[in-house]
């Protein structure tokens, strides 16, 4: 699969990549293991520091990765993908080493442990800002540290899960750039 | 406008209309004002009971009205309203009457006094449910005590916004039912 040659991007401009709700992969370490889950229960949370905002259930191997790390990595794949999103999301890390097992490329991040996937347009590398709502909600809040999006393409067809094994592919874009206040752009 | 004929929908499976993290348009009701607001920060939190989390910026009007009712609705529109929702996105509703000023009408809720936008193919009537993280956030955690759906379409267009002006269109339908476990469909 093609992996993608990603630059450094600005922080405050993440939104760009998340706000559209695809979902994600997240990528996790801890004491030398690795996962990789399925998640599409997130949000952005605030610009200045790069907040986002997560479900990620107990009931996940790689809950417990990552509430010990305290960081993952969010990475957002495009359709070509697909399938191995599916996959990822239907099979257990207590089990198999996800990169190897389906044949993704992990790739050293700048700040956290977790490894970027480079089979993903972007990636963003994420630590843990707020723990309080974990036990009640399973509910994480990230700072995002260090952002990594590939220049192309420019109109990414990521993917929008809405249950019953269907997914939505981001299709047409409307500019209605004409209708907005410079400031809320 | 269209207007949509919705009808009762299962809590529990709300998230197909959520999850794939469209533009929502959230109208609210307080001592005999309404308001609406464009909405994008926002995730499924639980399916049972039906939990749905949001930001609202505390600089938004709505942000008052909804805080203090404890309520709102949460309505999906389609790309047939895209131009309205920019245009309600970059209005304050301390100046106007979002509902007469956009051509939009209000129809009456089950619960909550909100009304539900019947230009809208989905509307979700929410309670507030955990308030303690509006200070620190402006985080409000809603739980959906009644959905309203129309049937048709199947696969509504959703617009998903990526900040500059832009949405993308939720296009294709990809199924890998396949490849999911019963359990987690």
């Amino acid at each position: 699969m093609k992996r993608h040659a990603k630059k450094d991007y600005p922080l405050h401009l993440i939104r760009r990549h998340l706000e559209p709700g695809p979902v994600v992969l997240v990528s996790s370490a801890w004491k030398g293991k690795t996962n990789i889950m399925t998640m599409g229960w997130h949000m952005m949370m605030e610009f200045t520091p790069a907040l986002f905002g997560c479900i990620i259930s107990n009931q996940n191997h790689s809950f417990t990765l990552i509430r010990n790390a305290g960081e993952c990595v969010v990475n957002v794949p495009t359709v070509e993908l697909a399938d191995t999103v599916a996959q990822i999301g239907n099979s257990t890390g207590g089990e198999l080493d996800k990169f190897a097992a389906f044949g993704l490329t992990p790739a050293r991040a700048a700040i956290v442990e977790a490894p970027l996937i480079a089979e993903c347009y972007a990636s963003f590398e994420c630590r843990l800002y707020d723990g309080s709502q974990i036990e009640k909600y399973n509910f994480f809040i990230w700072e995002v540290v260090k952002a990594h999006v590939a220049p192309t393409p420019k109109y990414p067809r990521t993917i929008h899960y809405k249950g019953e094994g269907e997914f939505r592919v981001a299709g047409d874009t409307v500019s209605l750039r004409k209708r907005f206040r410079a400031d809320y752009l």
